[in-house]
């Protein structure tokens, strides 16, 4: 059996999975990224892990990839990370490559990782254009043209989180305003259900849960109960994506727009106001044509998933 | 010597020219579309148009590259155009094949190959990664991502003109509301304008041009002598392009973004409002790394170059 390392490194743990070509996910493993002060100790600890998985599995490792927070694909380098203690520019690839031996070690950023892993594993299998979606605390996206994720002049393309959503709107924590993400993520769903609260004047069931109690499934549980306040939030969060949806289709026309994340698990209450706004913004030679759907990858093992894909995709290229 | 011939349809007239590899346009021909009833005379009249100009010129002809409105690159056939007696899916990619026997016979629309145009012979001659931006009496495109044309599922991608800049903003030609060319565009700059005469009061020394006599050199010429109004139009303009190319921006990640068409003949009055609204409206991350250029295709000659320019990318690949 042939298999691949996909390691998903976060600020707080480091998660890794034997995965085969079908995408099922064999082993697992985790670690703490914070036990480790610097980078070279990081690294000998994932050489351990890695190793601990390889040697008790069966078949032969095709190679490892690696989702992380700013990853460069082009450089192999997780360029400055906040969240993770290794300076600016630590050369995970190259380092990786030299204690293991292997010729396939592939970086990227979770977001570009999870749409090879659509691509691979996934709804996006037969589709060469196609853009993910991801909804989390913020809003990632990884763009497939031609059967090939865009990467861009140096490795960062697939911003979508921060295109200019509301002209001079919310604060987004990049620095600018109105980004898309300060409206379609769960953070957004839980901003826009506080203007709901406002704009009803506190009629909501859940008008009295305060800001830190607050999230997008707590929103999501009230909507299902038929709250008014609850339902135009995902209303009002899937007109605002729909409508960027739509400026993202007249860029690179995809077959398919896959969301992925948390609030994606409400289904219909947000994909359908998505697909009407979608298509109401879109120019007359687009409309019917494309799909929004809900991603096909399990939302706990996206990242290994994602991760690993790309050694998949090194190997078809 | 080597040549390629450019044809550029147009719904009153057909251009052809003989262009070298440098994209020195050697000779030029035209005549009148409105002249054919149908396709089939048409490719008639065509095939003769373009033997002429190879019997009569020395050296080998590579082929033929067309831009037409509608043109699809995919599939070789211009789909329904509206000013255009073809009829819709008019295959002339394969008549033309069969007529002359040529290998090479491509076709775009009128965006993509000016964006070609710009990569063989312009000014994105070394650049992987690039937008071209048409402003005439629309806003047109062409995506250039690791060094192809972004073309997407059917050939049709790359409608910048047709993103939301305006939520809920002004009419469109294509039925939406808000486009990036109702703002952005000769016929945008007009409407602008308008705008600054009624913000002012008539203040302005073009305010009684009449709207049929109003077009974008007019307010150029306003600005160029220090018009309020005028000054403002372009300020306006670049603010609502420069936001848009930083959404861009965050789609493809380009090195550069070129300019082309009539209004770009103001050079700064244009392109420095646009550089300072797009550099506002980028993440931190992309900030100061992407160049705003006017176009280097002169502006006679950038159909035929960009159509001839196919022929050149198709013998590269």
């Amino acid at each position: 059996m042939k298999y691949a390392i996909g390691v998903d490194i976060g600020g707080t743990g480091t998660k890794l999975g034997v995965v085969d070509e079908k995408g099922n996910v064999l082993k697992h493993h985790e670690f703490k990224t914070t036990d480790y002060k610097d980078f070279p100790t990081y690294v000998d600890g994932l050489v351990e892990a890695i190793t601990m998985l390889t040697s008790s599995t069966e078949g032969e490792c095709q190679g490892v990839g690696i989702g992380a927070p700013n990853g460069n694909y082009y450089s192999g380098r997780i360029e400055f990370a906040p969240n993770l203690p290794f300076g600016d520019g630590a050369p995970i690839v190259d380092a990786l490559k030299e204690k293991l031996g292997y010729n396939i070690v592939c970086l990227s950023n979770d977001a570009n990782a999870a749409a090879i892993g659509e691509k691979i594993y996934g709804g996006g299998r037969n589709l060469n254009h196609f853009i993910l979606i991801t909804l989390g605390t913020g809003l990632g996206s990884g763009i497939i043209c031609d059967g090939k994720i865009v990467l861009g002049e140096d490795g960062n393309a697939g911003e979508l989180g921060h295109v200019c959503a509301v002209p001079n709107g919310r604060i987004c924590g990049c620095g600018k305003r109105g980004c898309l993400e300060a409206y379609a993520s769960a953070t957004g769903i839980k901003r826009t259900f506080m203007e709901m609260v406002a704009k009803y004047n506190g009629d909501s069931i859940i008008a009295n849960t305060p800001w830190d109690k607050l999230d997008a499934r707590v929103v999501e549980d009230a909507a299902k109960q038929g709250d008014k306040a609850a339902i135009e939030t995902y209303n009002v969060t899937g007109a605002i994506l729909g409508r960027c949806l739509a400026d993202f289709v007249h860029f690179s026309r995809p077959s398919a727009i896959f969301l992925f994340g948390g609030p994606v698990k409400s289904g219909e209450m947000i994909l359908e106001p998505t697909r009407i706004a979608m298509e109401k913004n879109l120019m007359p030679v687009f409309k019917g044509k494309i799909r929004v759907l809900a991603s096909e990858l399990p939302l706990g093992d996206a990242a290994i998933l994602g991760a690993s894909a790309m050694v998949w995709d090194a190997i078809a290229k």
